[in-house]
């Protein structure tokens, strides 16, 4: 029995709890892994646990109905986040609340708290990964325990164990990709003749954007999963000022017409790389050959080629967004961590 | 430290005893991996064991200057090839022999007196994994060691683990891909305008085509790539007979020129899928939409799609054969084992 907390109950905190309900006995079966969550706690959603286990099939009826997990009918109810990870029974901590790419906090606390005493860390929250990778790894190390963030990038397309687990052996030299969905939507709807604000407009409707959008349009969203892929990956030591930053509102329909004639696509890539033996990054707008695997991803999908000294380039394309898709990330660690 | 016996001594093996010469140091470093080649065998190469570890430079030079190990100033000569794996010290035996896809011996022979002993095995041979992947997996599991075969398809783009390992939590419904990558050469150079034998004779020269090209032009080794991935990803029990399969042989340029007109591009796709809860499979040249991923794969490229019920479409792009990459391949196994 493996016993799990979930810090987080939006979308992808819910796709996490149905996946574990409908696919608790097929992980069974094949994995040998007996997942429970026994704890869910949600800002302004409650929290419940029950050191049994709780039936998931109940919890989420009971939340549907009342929006709230504290209509659970047994289990201990109102704890806070941080007394969730330090005061149950679980062994793995699934943390799926939202970045906060300035402090982390209070995610980063979250993670420093349950690897301090010996718990397992699954996140999808891009902060405490991209601000403190390294020192999380060492208390995780110390510890006796993983800390695992697959789904902060493409969140379930394999990247993160991509790099460092598939592609081992090999010495990484260069991560670029398309890392942000909003971004290559628009930038794809623009292809085919919508203007920048049509298409912003339409990924708003669509639930692509925020309403407020400047965090992936400005290539913030870009700068923290760059930030990710050159600390993890690369081993280096950015921090958000050190990565040269562009978003693509800027970008007119001259430029992206302008492309199309030379045969060319507008993307949005963001690159960590080494200079000087230091690792260095940049987000910005970049007009790819259509030749390039990059230029062939189109809406919503996300990508990344890694560049390595045993294969030239190898690239992984796939969802980038979206409840399912990132529960399967955290799953993918989850059962990674049951693994080992 | 890590005993490693290297069986075969072609492109592949002399790219993995460079790699690891290369990279030992690094190794060790990252993974704390101090991979040691104690042994090595090679058809009409001779053999060469010395249990305190060969050095590789010594052991390169001698090669290079007299084609054959037994060159090499100490050790134990003139052991064969099941001699290498049953008396001596190695815990991973790495097999990169030449596939027999109709019976897979030796290979088959080699693998299981390894995986009964004890030892771990590491293949890029896809005759074992194709015709015995399950009896095989079972006996490693009884005796308590892995049985790993990353570089069997795509060589070192992962593939395999990426199915099985990253994309774990997954359930995987269907892989097709472009897993051959002489013909899918061809038929990149067809639709520049030149003519199938042209391409044929260039793809020889280049030393991507066999003298006899059948296995490839014909569809054989993507058949023996698709049976793994079927077996092994969607747990079939496919034999050669099952699987569908048409060449290229009979593809014109009209073909190529009709399909271009249509916005289509023809690729040998290899597709392994489930059918009333039977794991099918066929190779066929397929007339794909430029908008699908595999249809931007071109010349020596490789690469799959795989289709899940948690993410639709992930695609893994990148090299499929040489020396150099299919090393890699072996050693990510390799660190894989040490790692669990």
């Amino acid at each position: 029995m493996t016993n799990i907390a979930l810090i987080g109950f939006g979308a992808v905190g819910q796709s996490l709890a149905e996946t574990i309900r409908d696919k608790h006995d097929w992980l069974k079966d094949h994995f040998g892994l007996d997942a429970k969550l026994v704890a869910i706690t949600g800002r302004s959603k409650g929290s419940i646990y029950d050191l049994e286990g709780l039936d998931l099939q109940t919890l989420l009826d009971v939340f549907q109905e009342t929006g709230n997990l504290e209509g659970y009918p047994q289990g201990i109810k109102g704890l806070s986040s941080m007394e969730t990870i330090t005061d149950t029974n679980a062994e793995i901590i699934v943390e799926a609340t939202i970045t906060n790419i300035k402090t982390g906090e209070p995610t980063l606390s979250y993670v420093k708290a349950a690897l301090s005493r010996g718990k397992h860390v699954v996140t999808s929250n891009k902060g405490p990964a991209a601000l403190a990778y390294k020192e999380l790894q060492e208390l995780a190390l110390k510890n006796g325990v993983q800390f695992r963030i697959e789904s902060t990038v493409l969140s379930g397309t394999p990247a993160i164990n991509f790099a460092t687990e598939n592609l081992a052996g090999h010495k990484i030299t260069s991560v670029k990709g398309i890392i942000n969905g909003t971004t290559n939507y628009i930038l794809t709807e623009m292809e085919k003749g919508t203007s920048y604000t049509d298409a912003l407009r339409e990924a708003q409707r669509l639930g692509y954007a925020e309403a407020d959008p400047t965090a992936d349009v400005e290539g913030w969203d870009a700068v923290a999963k760059i930030m990710i892929l050159g600390n993890v990956v690369l081993g280096g030591s950015l921090k958000s000022k050190d990565v040269e930053r562009t978003g693509i509102t800027n970008i007119t329909m001259e430029d992206v017409e302008k492309a199309k004639s030379e045969g060319k696509r507008i993307k949005l890539i963001a690159e960590a790389y080494m200079e000087n033996n230091v690792v260095k990054a940049k987000v910005a707008p970049t007009w790819l050959p259509l030749s390039d695997p990059l230029a062939s991803v189109n809406g919503t999908l996300n990508a990344i080629t890694v560049m390595t000294d045993g294969l030239e380039e190898v690239t992984v394309i796939g969802g980038g967004a979206g409840g399912l898709g990132t529960a399967h990330g955290l799953l993918s660690d989850i059962i990674a961590i049951h693994r080992h």
